[in-house]
């Protein structure tokens, strides 16, 4: 399931612009059908064989995943120099909009659908999309901790998933609306349980 | 999508052991093959022609969620007696113990990968899955408000997100376990944020 690096020396070096032409067509089928296309689809709208899209991905779910990989980024990485809340808020409401305003949350929804029998897929998104947004996530708790703000008996696990687990929820089931204000929403539902009671230095330091 | 009442007249009365064989067979390939299995499949295996599943659903998410949302039930009727927090957690823990325990989890996974192209499908486990599992917890959340133990400025959709959301997203992702103690988790870190900060009558009313 790992995508395949550019400077593979098996086999013939893959063109770049086909390269680029085969995510294309993957991410406009799959936004345009709903699912994930075929390989017979993606190979007739980029112009390759089966065959090229055989050599260098092992399902059309691998080629979306390259694609949204690659291309669609919202900012995970922001300054220690913010109050660290605001830091979560931002990087919450980063999401929220990466995944209303952009092809990235049908994407990335088809890709979740797909890893249900994908576990190699489902791996690849663990590694490369939820991981590095956990990680800055943690970052920042455990710099709050450090500075007093944020209590050090937290969960940091639970935690995480109680900011960004609403985005996700209402990304698969749909029952309610990607808010402007539900990152700040979930950062006020968050911070009563979290925050230090007498935090040494003042919320701003 | 919605499933076929059993006073349905058009056509012969399906036998109802017929259905239960076909949800059956349903079920089980689901959770042995890890994919929501073909029609053909699941006629072979229940032992009835394509034409018979086809004249009945409209696909065999469709059976799958027929079985699922028939079979597989955890309390969601806690009393009004409880307090709110507690009923509310013991709905989320009894989420927890389904998911975990039975292959109610399995399922609903493999259904809500189905749904992200089968908006019907879709449809029907928000009708009839997470729907009424969320009016439940409204309900207490509405009682909380009544008896003074909640604040009445509380977003209740908000609130029935970050309750229930953290034991989805881990269904969905699988970066974390389903702890026997997540809902507790779950409901210590909202609590503060949502309870009254002096509320009229014991905590334990």
């Amino acid at each position: 399931m790992n995508s395949v690096s550019s400077n593979r020396t098996v086999g013939r070096p893959r063109s770049e612009a086909t390269r680029l032409a085969i995510l294309d067509a993957a991410a406009d089928l799959a936004l345009s059908e709903g699912c994930v296309p075929t390989v017979d689809a993606v190979a007739q709208a980029a112009g390759v064989s089966r065959t090229t899209i055989y050599k260098w991905w092992p399902s059309t779910a691998a080629v979306l995943a390259e694609g949204l990989l690659e291309r669609f980024h919202e900012s995970i990485e922001f300054s220690d120099d913010l109050p660290v809340r605001e830091a979560l808020t931002l990087q919450v409401d980063a999401l929220v909009t990466l995944l209303r305003d952009t092809p990235a949350g049908a994407l990335l929804r088809q890709l979740l659908a797909a890893s249900a029998s994908a576990p190699a897929l489902g791996q690849e998104l663990l590694a490369r999309w939820l991981g590095p947004r956990r990680e800055r996530a943690v970052h920042h708790l455990e710099r709050g901790i450090a500075a007093g703000e944020v209590r050090a008996d937290v969960d940091l696990e639970l935690v995480v998933d109680a900011l960004f687990a609403p985005v996700y929820h209402r990304l698969v089931w749909g029952h309610a609306p990607l808010d402007a204000g539900l990152a700040r929403q979930v950062a006020d539902l968050v911070w009563p349980a979290i925050s230090h009671p007498f935090p040494p230095r003042r919320r701003s330091a």
